[in-house]
C-alpha cells in the first residue's frame, strides 16, 4: 500500500494502481480530472455518511469505499445497499490502509473513535469529520494525533430532519455549504487535500476557525432549531386540538422540530456558550417586539418585519424554491 | 333578481334560472349536489380572492362571479385574468345583485369596506371575509349592519408568503382548515350558507366565536410569524457574510419572514392582546430553554426537544411532506 495521498492522478499510466472493484474484479473508471481518494473509508455513517459515500462513488472521487458502524445490525443493513466495497467489522479494520477517514457519529462520540483509530491509521493519512460543532472537538482529537496523525474538521450544511443511510443522496452536499476548519498548527497539505475531496462532492467549502465556525453555526442552524423546537413545546402546552389549524406557515417554521432530539442535546451542550449568546440576542429581539407592541409603536414593529423580510430575500434560495 | 340565497338546487328544471356566461351567453354547467351561488362578489381580490372565484369556478359554486378592486390599473389586471365573468368600477356595483359578497381586503380595511357596500347590498345576501383576525371586525360590522344583512366572518389558513392574485390556484382551499366565526346573535341560516360555500370550495370548516379564533391564531399563525421575522431582523445584525451559510433548517423556519410587513402589521396589531399573551409564553419557554442551558441540565434541554419533537409529528402533513 502506498503511503502517499491522492497520488492517483499523477499515475494514470499504471493500471495496477487503478482501484479494483471488490465484486467485479476489475479496475473502475475514474475521472482523472478530480482529486480521487484510492481508498476511502466511513465510520458510523447515517444520513451524511451513506452520502459521503454515494456522492463520492458518483463522483468519481474515491477508488475503494470501506464504511464501519458500531453495532452488526447495523452492518448487515449497509452491506445490502450495495453503495461500499466492504464492510468491516471494527473501526481499526475500516481505516487500515485508508488515505482518507471520514467520521460520520454524532458530535460527543467523535473524538472517542479518532482516538481508537489511531493505531491503525496509515502514515499519512487524513482523518475529517461531518460534526456540527468543532472547536473543543477539532482541539482535543488535535492533541490526541500530535504529529502522529492528521486530522481537519469539516462540516456540510447538508443535514435534513430525516436521519439514517436511507435518506442518503448523492447530490446531498451539491452547491450545500462545508465548513472545513484546520486549526493554525494543522498541516496544510492535509488541510488542501480535505478542502478538495469536499469541493469534489459538490460542496461549496469555506474555510473558517473552528472558534469562528461555532459562532456561526450557533446562528444560522443552531438557534433555528432552538426556536422551531421551543415554538412546538410551547404549542404543545395549549389546547390539543389547535393543532388541526396549522397552516403551511406553522409547518415550514417547525419542520426542523422533527429532528432527532437525542443528537440536538449533544450538539446544544458542545456549543452551548456560543448557542446561549445567540439565544440571548433572539430573546433581546423578541422583547424589543414585545415591548413596542405593548407601547403601541407599531412603526417599530413594521421595522423589525422589514428588516427580517429583507433578510430573508437575501438568503439564496434552496432546492424547490423560485 | 331573486331574495333568496342557494335557492338554484330546489329549481333544477327551470332553466331560464341557469347562470349564463357572459362571454359564450350559453348556461355554465352546474353540479347540482352542492351549494351554489348565483351570484358571487368578490372585493379587492388578492391571492385568496382570486383564489375564490377560481376555486369557485372549478367547483361549480357560484353562478355569476363579480370583482371589484380599488385601483382602476388593478381592475385592468383583473379582466385580462379571465377569472372573473365582471369587473365592477364601485363596490357597491359590484354586490348590487350578489346573494353573497366575500371581502378580501386586508383586515383594518375590512369593515370600512363593509359599511360602504350596506347600501347597495341585495336584502338577504350574506357578507364573508377571509381576515386573519375577527374578534372586533365582527362585532363592528354586526353593529354597523344590525338587522339590515347579514355578515358571517371567515378566516381560511391557506395564506402564503407569496401575495397578490397571480399566485392564486383553485385549489388552494383544498382540505385546509377555514374558520367561519359567527357571533351568538348572526343569522342561523347565513352562518349555514357561509359554511357550505367554504365547504364547497374544499375548505375543512370549523366554526368558532370570534374570541377563540382569535386567541387560536395568534398562536399557531400570528406567532410563528413573529418568530420568522424575529430571528430574520436578529440574523441581520450579525456578520453580513453568515447568510451564505444558510442550510434548509434556516430556510424552512424562516420562510414566512418572506412575508408582506405591511400586511402583518396590520394583522399583528389588529390582534395585539392574544399575540402578546402568545409571545409570552414563548418567551417563558425560551427562557427555560436558557436557563436549563446555563444550568448543565441537559436533561430539562432534551425534554423540551422530545416535547417538541412530538408536537411537530402530530401536525397533518402538508402539501408535498411524507
Amino acid at each position: 500500500m502506498v503511503g502517499q495521498v491522492f497520488d492517483l492522478p499523477t499515475r494514470v499510466n499504471r493500471p495496477a494502481l487503478l482501484p479494483i472493484s471488490l465484486r467485479t474484479g476489475q479496475p473502475r473508471p475514474i475521472t482523472f480530472s478530480q482529486a480521487v481518494v484510492q481508498s476511502l473509508a466511513i465510520l458510523a455513517p447515517g444520513l451524511l455518511g451513506a452520502s459521503v459515500a454515494r456522492a463520492a462513488r458518483t463522483r468519481g472521487a474515491a477508488g475503494r469505499i470501506t464504511v464501519w458502524a458500531r453495532r452488526p445490525e447495523m452492518r448487515v443493513k449497509l452491506e445490502a445497499t450495495g453503495w461500499f466495497d466492504a464492510v468491516a467489522a471494527t473501526a481499526a479494520g475500516a481505516v487500515r490502509g485508508a488515505n482518507l477517514v471520514v467520521i460520520c457519529a454524532p458530535v460527543p462520540a467523535i473524538p472517542g473513535i479518532a482516538a481508537d483509530i489511531l493505531p491503525a491509521l496509515e502514515p499519512g493519512s487524513i482523518v475529517t469529520d461531518v460534526g456540527s460543532v468543532k472547536a473543543a472537538m477539532c482541539r482535543k482529537i488535535h492533541h490526541t494525533y500530535g504529529n502522529t496523525a492528521n486530522f481537519v474538521g469539516a462540516h456540510p450544511m447538508a443535514g435534513s430532519e430525516k436521519t439514517g443511510h436511507l435518506h442518503s443522496s448523492d447530490d446531498l452536499f451539491a452547491g450545500r455549504a462545508v465548513f472545513v476548519t484546520p486549526l493554525p498548527e494543522s498541516s496544510p497539505s492535509a488541510v488542501d487535500r480535505v478542502v478538495r475531496f469536499w469541493t469534489t462532492l459538490g460542496g461549496e467549502v469555506v474555510t473558517c476557525h473552528p472558534d469562528k465556525h461555532d459562532e456561526i453555526v450557533a446562528h444560522v442552524s443552531h438557534l433555528p432549531q432552538i426556536i422551531a423546537s421551543a415554538l412546538c413545546s410551547f404549542l404543545s402546552t395549549r389546547d390539543v386540538s389547535w393543532r388541526n389549524y396549522a397552516g403551511n406557515g406553522l409547518r415550514d417554521t417547525t419542520r426542523i422540530a422533527g429532528s432527532d432530539p437525542a443528537l440536538w442535546r449533544g450538539i446544544l451542550e458542545e456549543n452551548r456558550f456560543e448557542v446561549m449568546r445567540a439565544l440571548s440576542g433572539m430573546q433581546d429581539e423578541l422583547q424589543t417586539l414585545q415591548a413596542a407592541m405593548a407601547n403601541g409603536d407599531y412603526l417599530e414593529v413594521l421595522n423589525r418585519l422589514e428588516r427580517g423580510n429583507a433578510y430573508r430575500k437575501s438568503l439564496r434560495p434552496g432546492k424547490g424554491e423560485a
